[in-house]
């Protein structure tokens, strides 16, 4: 776990969340991604990343927000998701599944899974989501896996 | 990481929280652990253990709960915590640290340093609590670290 060891172990601290703003204190809020995907399904908008932490670990765990009508980009890759809705609503496009969740429910994004975060309401919309350190990079869906989710009444909304 | 590939992906599904029982669904309570400490500062009491996931992971997150009077062992490892409150109110004994958190504040616990969670409020106290998927095993505090948080007022009424 190469990770690990590079990383320089940090004092304990209390990372206090200020409830007002949503922000934890000294994690500041980055752009989603660097650029915005040309690929088929993989523009986005409206959504910032803030990296909690921890250092030292085989894992790190990010706050996404998503402003009202915010949505992340419809990607997949080898790496998964565990998820929960901490501020908002949210709608999750995974597979051939479209889920709403908020108030700490949970979603889980096997490997390889096509999947896309949206805001479902009037409030920004926010959400742990701890991946792996190490891990692939997200990749635009094939043809064939966007053209099943543009046949498919639940998930065709949600395949632009 | 052969914790990753020795799992078998599961099927994309939304976890759902009841806030009411404030239980994930399919989400067992277990004991914290498997038995009583016997070393000094081993004890626990009143807390449970429920492994939410998720598969295919290099790392596990988990929620734990603390009836109030709760309180975990007072241990330490190698491997580091990130941990969010987000049920009630809690303490933390970190290093010569004591933190007092609730509403998503997060505690980081870097490599080796002493900890102990507990109850700080009159309600079931929870936070999720995520770690590396291969960790070591947490250890008893040896005698100098003992006496150094039993000499340290901030932290002595937690060191027993």
């Amino acid at each position: 776990m190469a990770a690990s060891i590079a990383r320089v172990a940090e004092p304990p601290r209390r990372i206090p969340l200020d409830r007002a703003a949503f922000r934890w204190a000294g994690v500041e809020a980055r752009d989603y991604k660097s650029r915005a995907g040309d690929a088929p399904g993989m523009s986005w908008q409206a959504l910032t990343r803030h990296t909690i932490g921890p250092p030292g670990a085989a894992f790190e765990t990010r706050y996404f927000e998503l402003e009202p009508g915010g949505y992340s980009s419809l990607e997949k890759h080898r790496h998964v998701h565990l998820v929960f809705a901490v501020r908002g609503r949210g709608r999750a496009l995974v597979g051939d599944s479209v889920f709403d969740f908020e108030g700490l429910d949970a979603i889980y994004v096997p490997p390889l899974t096509p999947h896309r975060w949206m805001n479902a309401g009037e409030e920004p919309f926010g959400f742990l989501c701890t991946v792996d350190a190490e891990r692939d990079r997200p990749q635009p869906l094939d043809e064939d896996e966007l053209a099943a989710l543009r046949a498919n009444p639940a998930t065709a909304p949600y395949a632009f």
